[in-house]
């Protein structure tokens, strides 16, 4: 199988957390929103439908294993689900934890102001402590 | 089961399409965009984890089905999915057809500037032809 390589902005946007079955498991790098980002390690899809129906599936999951654990570690009262790809093609969806009053509620967050940086340290205490939570492993 | 009502708000923004084995399929009043709702006909739903691991496999493939069909009637280059939620909390899925320059490229539709409905006359016509191209049943 083609070797899977992450796209350069989501890599530059993100922190990794690890590998579940399917998708690469990545932390999104702005701290107003509790973000994950699931991206299939399969090589040139951008389409839901690009993937078999197993990895379709295994998708849904992971989808819903991802919405769960971020409404298990932070006080959350919405998932959002999120793929779009207008600017990066690679398939990936956006999981992201919504509380009423946060910085884009009730809008979407994409596009939405800018980004605020986690600080080196917390970004490490929450790939940590997702990491936990998500149980994945080390990404290669 | 229970029966499934259709959340108000949903109703007043789109014309029905039809029922597929899971969701209802709406065509949203926004000539704007390409744009298909799918709203799995569950009872007390607003989570994708809300569904049986059954429906969640049903409701991907509907994407997929949802998505392609968008492919096949419009000329788009990119499909936009999106499960938000945060007016409407019942569960319901956007499937929306992209166009390099459309009103909110390369941002997402939601939120995005006021609705342009379409004619009765010019709605009756895509309804039809997206239920060809769907091939739904009527919704009960």
């Amino acid at each position: 199988m083609a070797r899977f390589d992450l796209d350069a902005h989501l890599a530059a946007d993100t922190a990794t957390i690890g590998d579940w079955t399917l998708s690469r498991v990545l932390l999104m790098n702005d701290s107003r929103f509790p973000w994950l980002v699931l991206v299939p390690r399969r090589k040139g899809c951008t389409e839901v439908f690009d993937l078999s129906t197993d990895d379709q599936n295994m998708l849904m999951a992971e989808i819903a294993r991802a919405a769960l654990a971020i409404r298990a570690v932070f006080n959350v009262e919405k998932i959002n689900v999120g793929a779009l790809g207008n600017v990066v093609p690679q398939l990936h969806v956006h999981v992201v934890g919504r509380r009423k009053g946060d910085a884009a509620w009730p809008g979407p967050v994409w596009g939405s102001g800018k980004a605020e940086a986690y600080s080196a340290a917390s970004r490490r205490s929450w790939v940590e402590r997702l990491s936990a939570e998500l149980a994945t492993v080390p990404a290669d």
